[in-house]
């Protein structure tokens, strides 16, 4: 390997040219296979596509290909750095897609921070792709950019850092409620986070059957009294903790509560913890520093699990978001619903089996039945919900 | 392999699935490849992108990857076929460029034809990506798009309908003249079309030291008595036909002159091609259908070349644009400069040396030594043209 500025580090020695690279798949040994790849024989592929565009399907990359669209606006832990230094990230995730679904992934990353930008050039590249994985967009700009594309695009839209953790969590939750003899339906569960990740597991769990749930941001409880809300904020007020009458601080939703999902980033005081149920659930999702470190949440909960991949039970999206795009691209699906995100949860969650334990809720991100498994029950998924043009 | 709509047709079972795919260089075999590849080793990658651009070039893709922009409105000669019927071409484009210079190239098909949304997009992407090449996009829309996208840009910006032709075509040319004992100072030639290939070849021909040339649109020489021309057709009648006086039809034109070059796609009839001088040179460069088929040409001209791949001196953009892409990415070009496309034509014609005759006055395209010789030739013309980062 050359010599660059931070050569010998381990982390800088791998990314070294980058991650990624396009390779052919039709060699031009000479000019037979030029005539055939290239003009003139090309022409007639594009003469079918002009005739019949659904012959992208079969004779074009477009249909196994996602583009990974971030603007550089909350990356990973780091925030804003932009889109040039979200790069890594961006190819990280497209190595990711291709190994673990086989799914081409481009990573696009854009210079523009405005929504009605953002929105306007997905649309405009989306003849390019099979579907659009929006990634690492801030907050509250990230709800209208997803909620308007899937308006006007008919490929697959998906926010992965919403519902790629979501889909993840609530498969674990699925295996936590059943190991600790719990009901979705009346299980206590408190969010903390009102970010993408935070909204998005809010609405999973409300999606598949939970009913009791407090979901906080950094002035408290998200309730329809508060006149500093969000539109997407009031809206999950109104589904959440509007229902049980519930208002106040961490400290009060926390005192008896059976589920505690931190996507936050902040830190949960000791007294706090101490102050949930017996055999209490606590997923503190915060990277690299967990809202509850296990060490301290083993104190008082039974099933605990984390973001990170040194402890048990981490919650990684990697675990869905490849599995639901090839799901997806399997049957040619105009949209991912939420039911097909309900599907890859409840998938994830049954791999688990009879292996349940309270640090196994979770599949492995390197268990090789994963991607099978999301697979399959997406593209199910997809046909029942109507959205499978195959 | 499954069977599709046109099994069978050589061309359609070589493009079933597209012609390229993704392919990691960073295998995740495991939990400390991914922490390394991605988080939480990646973040320190960023990090450092966000302390320092540059280093961008040394830990992403980004430096050897360029996209291949395209709005379908002018693909082959097929025309305005629109942005998902173009894919196949652009695949074709991609796989040329990873094939004969080692760059990978990202197909973007954009949903818009409008000229501010194609810069706006483009401009937009461009942190993800070394350089673009605009690709079958209609005149004079595409003038004025990569005008103002070299503006903006501090990356290369190539139309390759434009500039990969116009470079091979002058390569030929130049031992054409060599060959016929011609002058480039005195020779008269004339270019049929005024498209985004006859602008180029014509603007290129006078910076390689043509001086005597007469441009042809449908209506006849571009000359500024003309009140029909656009801004650039009116630009290169001051600088061709202004000169010499010339105007007329193209009948006018070629009694007596040395060379034709035909980018237009018409006919030219015999009378008029036997008025021109003693061993003519003639460029018929339309495909499928020459201007002047080389058996009518070779009747009265010394010298031959087609766009077509069955006959000799075959005109091929593939012999330009991989290696000038390799050489500008080589030494991190900001642009890509008059003076880099005459250094890539003159070391094709090189190339040709001692084997120099009439029917190879131009390397083949799987000539190995070809895209060596572009690249090294481009990457010293940027560092004379002192548009080299390093």
């Amino acid at each position: 390997m050359a010599s660059h500025p931070h050569a010998g580090d381990p982390v800088f020695d791998l990314h070294l040219g980058g991650k990624m690279e396009i390779v052919s798949t039709a060699a031009l040994t000479g000019p037979e296979e030029l005539s055939l790849a290239y003009t003139p024989g090309v022409a007639r592929v594009c003469e079918a596509i002009a005739a019949d565009p659904s012959m992208t399907q079969h004779y074009t990359w477009v249909p196994n290909t996602v583009a990974v669209v971030t603007d550089g606006t909350a990356v990973l832990g780091l925030g804003d750095i932009g889109p040039a230094a979200a790069m890594p990230v961006m190819e990280g995730k497209a190595v990711l897609f291709k190994q673990f679904g086989g799914v081409d992934a481009v990573p696009i990353c854009l210079d523009t921070t405005d929504v009605d930008e953002i929105i306007e050039t997905v649309v405009r590249l989306a003849p390019s792709f099979g579907g659009i994985n929006l990634e690492d967009i801030s907050a509250p700009r990230c709800f209208e950019i997803e909620a308007r594309l899937k308006e006007r695009l008919d490929i697959p839209v998906f926010h992965d850092d919403q519902h790629g953790t979501a889909v993840v969590a609530l498969a674990a939750l699925t295996n936590a409620l059943r190991l600790t003899g719990r009901d979705a339906a009346t299980a206590r569960v408190v969010v903390q986070g009102a970010g993408a990740a935070g909204v998005a597991v809010a609405r999973i769990l409300l999606q598949a059957g939970v009913r009791d749930i407090a979901v906080l941001d950094r002035q408290g409880v998200l309730t329809s009294t508060r006149s500093d809300l969000t539109a997407v904020k009031a809206a999950l007020a109104r589904d959440t903790a509007d229902h049980f009458g519930r208002s106040g601080t961490l400290a009060d939703m926390m005192a008896g509560a059976d589920v505690y999902i931190g996507v936050s980033g902040g830190q949960v005081p000791e007294e706090i913890v101490a102050s949930m149920a017996d055999d209490a659930i606590i997923f503190g999702l915060a990277n690299p520093t967990p809202e509850v470190h296990p060490d301290l949440a083993h104190k008082y909960a039974r099933v605990v699990a984390t973001g990170r991949s040194d402890f048990p039970n981490q919650i990684n999206n990697v675990l869905a978001f490849p599995g639901i795009f090839r799901g997806a691209f399997d049957v040619h699906a105009t949209a991912i619903t939420e039911g097909m995100k309900v599907a890859a949860a409840t998938a994830l969650a049954e791999l688990v089996g009879a292996d349940l334990r309270e640090d196994l809720v979770i599949p492995s991100p390197f268990d090789p039945r994963v991607p099978g498994a999301v697979r399959s029950a997406v593209a199910d998924a997809a046909r029942r919900d109507g959205v499978a043009r195959r």
